[in-house]
């Protein structure tokens, strides 16, 4: 009889084609996926645990999960076994042995996301409809944006507020939470020199102990509309302290953005 | 009677999907479904020419073709309506009138690409397989690559050259061709804060008046060998001097190769 180990591992997703990391009857999930793999190779069913959901179209690059599975052999092996029955689009990273007390989603005291946007740098996107080698993993708008304006809105909301404006809470949740980063930059490369028009990539950063429900899209989304020139810097802070959900600017789509890491403040060295 | 109009467009695809540009029996291909979707629209068949051919999953940004068609209403519902029955991967970015005398691979006077590679900026990549985020459009590198030796290297090949080391002509071309432009640029952003191993953003630009076949991906496998360490500059100057096609470096795989633009110098405000 093997014994039963308490583990947990890193997980990196493209997640177009999945409808989000929780398992649901009839849709094909990240968290699907990964149980019906593992079953796959060991012959168990195991439930798996995420440090959070991502929705219909969000990618991770960091989520991480933790499971409890009867397994004998190194580690490095169930890895690699592992991934041999995922799909493409789902690589687990590392799976390591999960210290005492640690949960995924309890356990985490920071997540961090990014949100990609490409914008031209002068003028705007006349005649040009898609772009699919960019509208997988960002938001191509057709305008070019202030992003000195994006960070000073960025400025506001960072810190510990009510943001039940830019989101929605699990049941029974406050909707307080403390964003400790959340800023723009420009990313500089050969791309600004060839494109015509030129298209730059702005990501947004943003860590905090927890969002809620759509938060980050909620906050991407207004934070565009300053970019924009449609809002002013009194009208975030208006909409943050109206604490009322229609008083977001509407979220952005799903493809830009990507859960980065998560951080367990307790277990530092988690994953090398 | 609808009189027959020149007019040639400007494409991007994603060629994840695709057997190349060129159409081919059993096998889908970025020429095909543009044809197809062309026929749909209007009823007639009309066949595709374009700046040249990309192989089995490039992708382009800039792909330019020209077709003769019947058509009696504006060039933009044209576009519009041609979008319409092409698969998500494919868009007509612009179509407008052929001028005279114009063809989209024999008038062309120069063709850039990019390639990116993502590469740990300190160490090498430990314990990760596959990288769904960044492989469809780059190469994750696991080793850090010294990118001033790939650039001293790049340099040694702009000019006009015998690039028969490289690549395969088209039957009965020369493989002369003069590279205008060649080097890397790392790309800075938030990326290099977040990732943990640090995974920094490397294009690879180059601008030619024309490229053999596999001559990007072999000229990029060549110079990702210098910044290993693995080829000297002199091995460098050595395979270009031998014109012997077994001297090349391997190919790196196409996901990371866009065809950026095509320039056609009598015609330098052909598309806005």
């Amino acid at each position: 009889m093997t014994p039963d180990r308490s583990l947990c591992a890193l997980v990196a997703y493209d997640g177009t084609e999945f409808s989000g990391f929780q398992v649901q009857a009839n849709a094909r999930t990240v968290q699907g996926a990964l149980e019906a793999g593992l079953e796959r190779l060991t012959g168990h069913f195991c439930r798996i645990h995420g440090s959070g959901r991502t929705d219909t179209g969000v990618h991770a690059h960091g989520q991480v999960i933790g499971f409890t599975l009867p397994w004998k052999h190194s580690l490095d092996a169930l890895c690699q076994g592992w991934n041999r029955y995922l799909p493409e689009a789902i690589v687990v990273r590392q799976v390591v042995e999960a210290p005492a007390g640690f949960h995924p989603r309890f356990s985490a005291t920071a997540r961090t996301y990014r949100y990609t946007v490409y914008h031209p740098v002068a003028g705007a996107l006349e005649n040009v409809r898609r772009f699919p080698l960019f509208e997988r993993f960002a938001l191509v708008e057709k305008s070019s944006l202030d992003v000195g304006a994006m960070n000073q809105a960025a400025a506001l909301l960072v810190g510990e507020h009510d943001f039940a404006t830019f989101g929605q809470p699990a049941q029974g949740e406050s909707t307080q939470r403390r964003i400790e980063e959340l800023y723009w930059s420009a990313e500089t490369g050969s791309l600004v020199r060839l494109d015509s028009p030129q298209l730059q990539r702005l990501v947004l950063t943003t860590t905090a102990n927890g969002f809620l429900r759509r938060m980050v899209r909620n906050l991407t989304g207004t934070l565009l509309e300053v970019g924009r020139g449609t809002w002013q810097l009194a009208d975030v802070s208006a909409a943050l302290a109206a604490m009322d959900r229609s008083r977001s600017a509407p979220p952005v789509l799903p493809n830009g953005l990507v859960l980065e890491r998560v951080d367990y403040s307790e277990y530092p060295h988690l994953f090398l």
